[in-house]
């Protein structure tokens, strides 16, 4: 028999954040930890005791795939920042939460987050070390953001990917259906790295033209140049299509959509809600082309469209899980599980793990040589490297017409 | 053998007027039609002479059944409004028309659309007894806004629906997730009809809450008293899920998305693009409230998700296409199919057919007794009429990660 796993989640949720839970849960199970526990809302959650015994939640193998397609953190998410182990009061914080760990008998501690998250894990760990205590702390990788170093890609990103393509594609269906001069900017998540928006290339194919230009973050955004493309492409093709990242900015350092006048606020990590960018540019080539625009936000659905998740991705996200608990039961601490495209065609991807320390707060962006030169497209490069990430599908549980989710209702805590 | 028949689109997409379409054709065919013509662009393209043989695009059962996955109108939509037949200036354009469908030995002619492209019907029907034609003319109905008269519901109403409630499921889950105080409101498509946004109750059920609040262009919206129930609400439940129709208007009758600036436009029928209503009300909580909120508007998709349909909407859909060849085929005219059902519990719905002048141009809203007495949701009644309209689903046919169209290239034309 093991000792006791806690496991929480933290950051922006995915479509596949589940699946993780899943897998650090089942895998400990089989593998023998006496209890695993979930923190609720993250390490946050953990600093007030609020936590769950899984195996009260997650009953059976019917919950386990209903969990695995449900979208959103099980367990709550959180955005909190540890203090540095060596700054001013910062004792009582790694103090009270080893103590709760100690209460808890926890040998083995999770945590499923993207680079802000793994910041946490670093800490605890190097903490852990300062103390001498044996708790081993491991990161499984996670963000639709796909911008943690070290790891091929992250789980989360390939669903996420898988919608932002589908939906490009019946954007771009959609908007030829009146035949007249129309110009859709489409507005897709990602805040410094464009693998989101990047992914919108992916609608290209036999039966679709796919967007007609693509935007990434990487690069600066000249709105002047912009408009005198859109109207160089609107005077030779109907329906236009263009995806802009929400994080494009302009040569000043400003993103486009401070332009705008939408309230916006700053979360903990120093993160700004950036939104609007695709309404000002519509609004800009109403104006300024006097033709019919489009501003379609694709929204948090990207975050967490379980309705249409990549198996590969839900795949892998449980494999992460299952790796994590793996590596720890045999020692390993102060890492993050890793995945490690071993082919690309055939597609063939397995788990490595690393130390956190290189992995913790740096963010990947897209490479500048699979941005083309003009900076207006995706290289071939791109859409090879994501293209296998989204295949196949994990079918939607639908009851009564919609698909089913396993519900943790927070107010019996 | 039969003479030739001719089908067009018409109006706003939805995710199965294709399947309509390959209703008309298959049927049509089926039961000896010599050629089957699409109209590009409904009426307008035909007065261009814009049109194609449709046999030559719809090959093999494969295209039959990729054509029914396929959202957007596959000819092409217009909207176009004929003039009246008295009108002056009138028998010029009925007369080309005429003359084309005769050039072209066209003797039954069929009309994919809602309440403004039955305004066609009536009125080529209306010229065709003035100069004794004897071409059949038939609507079939379509409208993801469930706005038409007479019949019990319209094919594409059934799939937007499951469409809203299932996402609005997974944003009501991810709302939850960080556990904080937040406000989303969520915009809906739908002008003068509540129907789509009523739909947002469809996530109520056992492993969802739902809504908080649902609000309906059918009834006049005080900004005000919505503040106050939200910050009601907002002190009793952390995240708090709000759904709203772009159509929502003030008690002075302008609608609410006037309060914003945005760049909007007017098209033909006289139908104002609205939108800009949830972000604005989202400002007004930010502001007021002082909490975090999100706008988010469900956008063209709710009428182009073709990759989540509902597979009754979709088979009636196909049905009412059917129906209508079989109507004009035993002589016909001047009629558009109807749904209608037999029963709720279990769920059975046959068409019939109604003189199109009693549903052209009326527009058919949510009964005021289906909506709770102080305006802030849907009754049960309401989701009892809606829910057998989403059940099952028709798979698409996924390729190399995505859902699969069937293409045209209108470059060919």
């Amino acid at each position: 028999m093991r000792g006791n796993v806690i496991v929480g989640q933290s950051g922006g949720p995915t479509a596949v954040i589940n699946s993780s839970l899943v897998g650090v849960f089942k895998t400990a199970k089989d593998r023998g930890a006496a209890k695993v526990y979930g923190m609720l809302h993250g390490i946050q959650g953990l600093l007030e005791e609020r936590y769950v015994d899984l195996s009260e939640h997650i009953r059976n193998d019917l919950d386990i795939e209903l969990l695995k397609r449900t979208p959103s953190a099980y367990l709550g998410s959180c955005r909190y920042k540890l203090p540095g182990i060596h700054e001013q009061g910062a004792q009582a914080v790694y103090d009270k939460i080893f103590n709760i760990l100690r209460k808890l008998e926890v040998e083995y501690f999770f945590y499923i987050g993207g680079n802000d998250s793994m910041d946490t894990i670093k800490k605890l760990y190097d903490y852990s070390l300062l103390i001498g205590s044996d708790i081993k702390f491991m990161g499984v990788p996670k963000t639709i953001d796909n911008d943690l170093a070290v790891t091929d890609h992250t789980p989360g990103y390939g669903s996420a990917a898988k919608y932002i393509g589908s939906i490009t594609k019946e954007v771009i269906r959609d908007g030829r259906v009146y035949g007249q001069k129309q110009v859709t900017i489409l507005e897709i998540m990602g805040r410094n790295a464009g693998w989101l928006t990047g992914a919108a290339a992916l609608a290209r194919g036999e039966d679709c033209e796919g967007p007609d230009m693509i935007f990434l973050p990487e690069l600066p955004f000249d709105v002047d140049k912009f408009m005198e493309r859109v109207d160089a492409i609107q005077k030779t093709k109907e329906s236009v299509v263009i995806a802009v990242s929400e994080g494009i900015k302009l040569p000043d350092g400003r993103y486009v959509c401070e332009l705008t006048d939408n309230v916006d606020s700053i979360d903990t990590f120093g993160h700004r809600q950036l939104s609007g960018t695709a309404r000002y540019l519509a609004n800009r080539v109403a104006r300024e082309l006097g033709c019919k625009t489009r501003a379609i936000e694709f929204s948090s659905l990207q975050r967490c469209a379980s309705h249409i998740v990549s198996r590969v991705d839900i795949t892998e996200a449980f494999q992460a899980g299952g790796a994590a608990v793996k590596a720890a039961f045999e020692g390993e601490s102060g890492k993050m599980i890793t995945l490690k495209r071993v082919s690309s065609d055939p597609y063939q991807c397995t788990t490595d793990i690393y130390d956190v320390h290189k992995i913790a707060n740096i963010e990947k962006t897209v490479p500048r040589e699979w941005i083309t030169d003009d900076g207006t497209y995706v290289t071939p490069e791109f859409i090879n490297y994501v293209r296998p990430l989204i295949q196949a599908e994990l079918t939607a549980i639908m009851v009564d017409g919609l698909p089913r989710h396993l519900y943790y209702d927070n107010k019996q805590e």
